[in-house]
């Protein structure tokens, strides 16, 4: 699993088009302001295991910049080796219940062509990447 | 070599703080509207080759979209296997100066925390990711 963690003064999407991966979704999109926005690539061979570790991730950084709330959003251009939809969809719902007992959750659907506007704090912990994998999370070079 | 292409309808950026591998800099930023925005990881053995394919990959992929202008934002976090800084800056001023015959081309500064704002349009071919080696092009599995 590979993950984006971006603070933000608010991310606004807006779903566009559905892909053949798409899972249901009724609404048009939100907004979420003063949220650590999380970009998702679930990756082959990610179980729930991988998905807790990564959680666990994402309430660490959350509670250092002290946001309340997490969106989890689906983002395949972080991985060439991504998991099939199903599991993907099934982790991200898992992460989505296990942040939900700290965090005021908001996830994004997966599977559709989504406009999206963003604002990134800028500070330096504003922007981290984890690489989360089987036994030990690798933190990326940019962070070293 | 790793690429996120974004058309956008605006990237806005503001320079926050130094990193210990910071670019001489002197302006604040900018906003550019109307863009193809390139995020872009400079990779361990990218060569004047590597960069070249990428800027055919990305003129081929403004032309599509219609974008006159390409906006070069390094990114560190598509890659946990980075170049050093000195070959990193020297292949995205090569990129610069190459897509310069075609297009109006930004360059945002290498290693400086910078607070961001980004809208992406949200059509299919507005989020694109390639993964670009010596000899070959590899279109990230999102995009199969
Ligand atoms: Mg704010
Ligand atoms: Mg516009």
């Amino acid at each position: 699993m590979k993950i984006l963690l971006l603070h933000s003064d608010y991310i606004e999407y807006e779903v566009k088009k559905k892909t053949r991966l798409a899972e249901p979704f009724e609404g048009k999109g939100e907004r979420v302001d003063e949220a650590l926005v999380v970009f998702i690539s679930v990756e082959k061979g990610d179980t729930e295991d991988t998905a807790l570790k990564a959680v666990e991730e994402i309430s660490e950084v959350a509670k250092k910049v002290n946001a309340e709330k997490v969106v989890l959003y689906p983002y395949a251009h972080l991985s060439s080796n991504l998991a099939d939809p199903e599991t993907a969809v099934k982790l991200l719902k898992f992460m989505e219940e296990k942040l939900s007992s700290s965090f005021e959750v908001h996830r994004s659907p997966f599977g559709w062509y989504k406009a999206f506007k963003i604002s990134c704090k800028g500070h330096p912990l504003s922007e981290l990447s984890r690489e989360i994998k089987g036994e030990d999370i690798e933190v990326t070079q940019a962070l070293r």
